[in-house]
């Protein structure tokens, strides 16, 4: 292999920009996912069962989102008891799909490697390791 | 809607217990991914372009990397130079692979939402926001 033109060809192949870190953050995601599959919005309540988080990270994550505007927070009293609830913003949407379309990026790369991996233990092969 | 009904059903949902911390952050995916799609592993250089991170930042994450016995690294002279060489193992391939079948099972979950989108938005169905 010419190792000058295997250097230049490389690139950020692999950087995934698009991987936003306020939607990447797993809580957030679990929490964009929630919101993004339920448009009429979602209680405190649900989200945390939905999400499995604690009380204390559901309201620090929810206010990243509000504050990156991707969910609007609502708060009102239902028979005498606070209500929050939860909803994704237009931007949100947007910024959740855009965020998707890099994720299917990197299934589709892997599914190179799995392809490699397959040939690699493919009984007519016999590459060197 | 009964709204008992509702909570009973909800449960962790959408929580991705399995997006793996080591594994979820952005450059430790962008690593694992060249990795993956090398299997005879990348010189410190290569990862570098690949990945676009700094020598800091490729330092710091493959250690963590290595760390976690996901890839092994190997250091050599390669004409008086000294080269670096990471691979993925062969639990970091099976990590990683466990982890895409999570990220897959997000797409699902936020293609039920981009179908409720399309719903909301065709002309023949009038939904209340």
């Amino acid at each position: 292999m010419n190792k000058h033109e295997s250097k230049k060809s490389l690139g950020p192949r692999y950087a995934y920009d698009g991987l936003d870190r306020v939607i990447h953050e797993r809580a957030r995601l679990s929490l964009l996912t929630s919101l993004a599959t339920h448009a009429r919005g979602l209680s405190f309540g649900e989200l945390k069962q939905l999400c499995a988080l604690t009380d204390g990270n559901l309201n620090r994550h929810l206010q990243v989102l509000e504050e990156a505007k991707l969910v609007s927070i609502t708060k009102s009293t239902d028979q005498s008891r606070p209500q929050t609830s939860s909803r994704i913003t237009a931007l949100g949407r947007k910024r959740y799909f855009e965020y998707l379309a890099v994720l299917e990026q990197v299934l589709t790369d892997a599914g190179a490697a799995a392809e490699a991996e397959l040939d690699h233990q493919g009984p007519t092969r016999s590459l060197t390791a």
